[in-house]
């Protein structure tokens, strides 16, 4: 069993130090599934090319599916001493088929075409698992809603970090679940389009065998047929981008929500209670209990859009075609994707033990001041022009606020955030009926992700 | 004319310092117009809610041009003390339309959807701005392609920077090409996702004035209607993240074919030759000719690049709903639209000011042993395992390179890297016939693209 | 006057669209001070290398002298036709004294050093003036911190966003002003590190003239005397990275202290109140403060950081020598320079403006929980160890939180946060009087940085 | 054996799904060794302040020593339902010392400060190997730079990827080594800026333990003494920032050295022969030698500083003081290190595999263009001014270049690339004698560092 798919020229073997910084096998471990997926259509396309015939594609087939198995069930897991993951199994398929019939398989196709092939079935397959795991999660979001909603809790709006307008508790729970199911939309539309196949693109060049690229494409659920130009295909590292900016932009958001939800379990505001098994405690404080998860979560947006970056970095001012820089792309890749799932599921999981405190979420919101747009808002139904009515409001705050008095109504009493919440009348606002059918929209919206991911742990089972 | 939208509660004017430290009036400039355009149909649905009266609508419409032509000609400039351009227009229209009805036109908006709708208008204007020039500089890489098909000008194919296969200049014409097309792609996906309007989230909660949402998705043409919450609206930047994504993308892949032609106007490789018109000279090296343009548009996509890093570090643990730190995503939304037009607009320029030096690039395919891998492939059609013909045309090599003898193919002549292109089979290869299809179909792929550029240019004449 | 400094063996003019794009004219006069000064120690290398006589070094530095005033009051402004500020002083030059003397001025050097130099002039002016505000806002810091701690205020220490332990508002103070007292060391350190001089490095290879550039650097004040690899000189660009990295690390730190003071000014936690001048209202909420300040220097950190990252993707893969590349890093540097000077003198304003609320402070702490370290402490002293301490007091809290008692001491009594301030022993920590000595080094540490200012605004008047 | 150091509050145990996403354990084990030489200096000053007698300061000694030991031999490798290392070392030392003394390990520290520590002097280490490897490096630099300069072996320099003037390939071969030379003064000043102790400084507010800080920082090498302030020290991440961004300066500069070297090794440009144990093969092209060593450490440049730029992210926006986020910039810093240690490791073994083709770097230097300023100044130095020796040059090489002749000097016979390297007179330049002098004081300032890597594989044998 040799390491090297190449060295009949060399004089010298490679340097033990060199091959070991270089190989990717480790890393390459999370895409074997993918390679071996490949593999098998590429069988496929030797056999109708004649280039093997029936019985030596079965061999190959089988051969293939039988390190797939050593490689799940851990009975195979190669040998650092191989380049990558793509020797190591052409290595074992030679031992399981025979040097005579495994020598056949790397016929017409190079590395190059093999691992951006690998990489953008492991790249789609990880977008899908994410979008699964996010919508989820979303569902978490609205269930929640739901259940504000029929409480009518009440919560101060903010901007700036000020309180600026009564809302809904469930209001900003739809605003969660809205913001988590526009990112599934963006991991679809970039899943969507890696659809044409770089299998066949060989070296760089294409090949003189008379291979069918439209078959590997079919196979492989390219739906746009194979890829256009075999030099961009081996150094186009989109695939990567695209999943990495998709990655990036779902945990950017979950920052956000994890950022509130954080300053809200401090018992300084103490309008989220954390439960304790989803708390952590300190190793010098008694009485603490963090909210460890969310942190981290937040931190991990920051990794994961660093790891774009450095993408971005590896690409810039690189001549298209193959340099092994792209190597370090596909590492990018695979932590990306990795950290985002798990950063998706604990999110969820801490998420889940949640509990907001209606009382004091209510009571912040008793500063009437909160309801000065709805009063300028009534001045306006009048006939006032809003400039005016502003200023007036404006005034009123001022005075009322000298005299330490709330702000009042026409009708002399304080005005009261739940009407105003009721009071608007705009689609997409924190009036509960137009927000029930918004949560309804949101949860229609989700349907497709949520099939699939049923249909993707059924299949997994 | 006073400068603050705000202020009756205020004991104190603000401080000028900070005034100015927080104005974005400048960077505002860029997008005025979009905000007359919004505010256009903010005004269609002030008068249906009965907010305005239709004399005032037609007031404040007709206020709302004529600012517009004064801010274009630049008649109306504002003026540095307002916060931003959205103050100085309703100032100006006050003043055009008189205090009282101007003062309607705030009405039941704020600046939070308000920027959130002139942004994204801005956003999917100057992605398809950009768009168009990709386009244009697309069939420039094809036209180039096609000239060099009709020459069956070879080169060397490169991985890793080494010689590796023959293959015909416009089949790296033809991968530049390629590359574009599937930015604007991108580009195109990432518009049509900026498909609701934000415009009627006022501050974060909504409204309780009746104001109709759809009639300004409507007229400002979100194809999915109103956003869905309107917290969400308020604080929600992806239309600059997925500018900034597919500028940055399309940028990153110009900086490859920049390195590429970068290289190759070295008078050491000499493939190509940059006209004087396109060159810089030296203030002290009176022979040198430099491709700078190419060096800048390299460097320019690190710069967008990072754009996008600056937001994603902006949102980053930002809550959702509005707060000041999204000014400065403004910014480089603005800057890195403006950048990556100017960017691909001179590389079209440069681009089409260079030529290929047919007789450097064929004299550099005469090494020989670019053919080895259809050697091997010769052998594979003849039976031969892969792996085993591998090795041996491997050890061929070894063999000429000792003697100084090209590397022959059977019938002992040396490998000819014509037929080495001719030989090739599969689609998306180098073979000219092949490519001819390929490019035709590159082309066709640009026709929505470039029937929207001529539109566009139509319309801005 | 023409515009360009070559061009005698081109054929064409230069393409208009195109020099206006690689024009960095408009950047370029944020350095012009700088070039001009450098020009003016090349004069006297030039006249001790008797390339010139005394007479026309004479007449060359009164030119210099007279465009460096011309560019300062804006009566000479160049023309944005020139490339950059280089070729435009030099062609003033020529005008002021003379197409002959003039055009002796660029002997023996090359756009590449000049560049070089400018710029590490520039940066090291640029990291002393920042280093002067940020001293100046540590001081605010400290005065602020002097002020608490007479009144012994106190308020609720946190990790993780949850009150840990009773500290002094004053200890917060310190806190950020220690921080920013580091940063000033890291700007030092990084402006002592460009010490060593790039003019004479030529194009990349030094000059054939007798250059004294010994006397270039010490004329410019660059300690370790000239750059030691001409080549390496006009490709380095560590002054731009260095310059920007310190900016980045004190922005980011200043990020921390103001999302601190953000949350901290929300009515919800109420320990700081922004005074009216700070503030900033709303277009559509009469009621609303917003410390918008502290937010745009929390974007601003993200935003000067990402200049970083794109200097190091420029950087990343360009040959050593010089690019056109790295101009892009020149226009980095000056923008970043010029965002962190603002950011830090806003914030200085605004945080002058703010004042705690010691009452709301004071009244935070009283959750007797959080000195169950305290309690947990006096056991060890007492012979306990940690562990069972740590547990003892976690059951003992449980039992009070389950009772809706108070944590208290073994004499029955709640915990008392100010005894808890006071029983702390270490140095560094939040005991009074130790603190106080920790304000009073912190004071004597910034002092270098403060005579520096206080130096450079007599200078400068 | 319990897994957590904290819980007596709690309810209910922590969701092992959390535990696991939080866990930091495997990561720890890179800081391990840090870890005990940290509790060992606490140990110390637990004796000093009596809450441990001398002889149970023996036990825990013992024990940690014990621990140490386990760890590097890996025959306790603790247990990844721990959550970090230093709860396994706690629990172990207990097993090992008793519960009651192990108990006491703990007393006045906290996991912040204990955590920052053993950070800090990781990376002070990291940074002293990192320094010592490029150290290694720059030597290869400098040894390869005086066997060319010995054969004065010429190639032509460039600027823009252009030839530009006649340089000694030495004097290429300086500017490679100069760089890292500066990179490794960098880190070391990084490296001496982590000279205040964390230690004692507790969860944030210090201890009410008679701790002497200044003890351990003594012990620990900390030469500024204890940090200044607890809060700010439990938050500080300035030696992971610092780390990082040594590490990133250092790989970018690398990146350059190894794009050069890469296009050099192209037998188009051919300056390079890359031995066949540095050189990897194609599994698909029998003749290939690709630069795979160069190419990797070029994008590890951009993936390295992208881990900056994730701490910087994460850490924006963050208040002070303690955030488990901040467990994020630990994991960078950990990858940061690894990374850049086996690149300059990988570079160095494969730049001692490379040789310069002296005929082909001296044949590509006859284009007498690139003598042009050598003749310039020539002229300049026989009173002509500078402009007009430009433009007279410029025009001569229009005339031989029409000509097809070469440029002549006024001898009338061809410039000399060797008596333009020759002649040239500046310190820094590639004159021969100028640059063995330049030679050896770089060789002088690396020998501390040196000196040092000598010291550190003598210790650690």
């Amino acid at each position: 069993m040799t390491s090297f798919l190449w060295g009949a020229r060399f004089d010298a073997p490679p340097d033990a130090q060199l091959i070991d910084f270089a190989s990717s096998f480790r890393d390459d471990l999370a895409i074997a599934a993918f390679d071996i997926r490949a593999s098998r259509a590429h069988v496929l396309v030797l056999e109708r090319a004649q280039v093997v015939s029936s019985g030596e594609a079965c061999t190959l087939d089988n051969a293939l599916v039988t390190v797939g198995r050593e490689l799940a069930d851990r009975s195979f897991d190669g040998d650092a001493t191989f380049e990558d993951i793509h020797s190591a199994i052409e290595a074992r398929v030679s031992e399981l088929a025979g040097a005579e019939v495994g020598g056949k398989l790397h016929s017409g196709r190079s590395r190059n075409d093999q691992v951006a092939t690998a990489i953008a079935l492991f790249a789609r397959d990880g977008l899908g698992g994410v979008a699964s795991d996010a919508a989820g999660l979303a569902v978490e979001f609205l269930d929640a809603a739901d259940r504000e909603l029929t409480a009518e809790s009440l919560m101060p709006g903010t901007t700036h970090c000020q309180p600026a307008q009564p809302i809904l508790i469930a209001f900003w729970l739809h605003a969660a679940g809205v913001g988590v199911a526009r990112q599934i939309r963006r991991l679809d539309v970039m899943r969507d389009s890696m659809n044409r196949c770089p299998l066949g693109a060989a070296a760089l060049a294409g090949s003189s065998l008379p291979l069918d690229r439209r078959l590997a494409a079919a196979v492989l659920d390219f739906t746009a047929g194979p890829s256009e130009n075999a030099l961009d295909s081996v150094g186009d590292r989109d695939m990567v981008l695209d999943t990495l900016y998709a990655c990036s932009t779902l945990l950017v958001h979950l920052s956000r929500v994890a950022a509130e939800l954080i300053a809200w379990c401090s018992p300084l505001v103490g309008f989220v209670r954390l439960s304790d098994d989803a708390a952590t405690g300190s190793s010098i404080m008694p009485h603490k209990r963090n909210p460890d998860t969310f942190e981290l979560v937040r931190a991990k947006a920051a990794s994961v859009a660093a790891l774009l970056t450095s993408v971005f970095a590896q690409l810039k001012g690189l001549p298209i075609s193959y340099h092994r820089d792209l190597q370090e792309s596909k590492r990018a890749l695979i932590a990306g994707l990795a950290e985002t799932q798990v950063s998706v599921r604990a999110f969820r999981r801490a998420f889940s033990s949640i509990s907001f405190d209606r009382a004091r979420c209510n009571a912040a919101v008793v500063d009437p001041f909160v309801c000065s747009t709805d009063l300028a808002e009534r001045m306006i139904l009048g006939g006032v022009p809003f400039r005016a009515a502003h200023a007036a409001v404006g005034g009123r705050i001022k005075t009322a606020e000298a005299a330490g008095a709330p702000l009042c109504g026409d009708d002399g009493a304080p005005l009261d955030p739940l009407s105003s919440v009721r009071a608007k009348a705009t689609l997409g606002s924190t009036n509960p009926s137009l927000l029930r059918q918004a949560i309804l929209a949101t949860r229609i919206s989700l349907l497709p992700s949520l099939a699939e991911a049923a249909l993707y742990k059924e299949e997994t089972q």
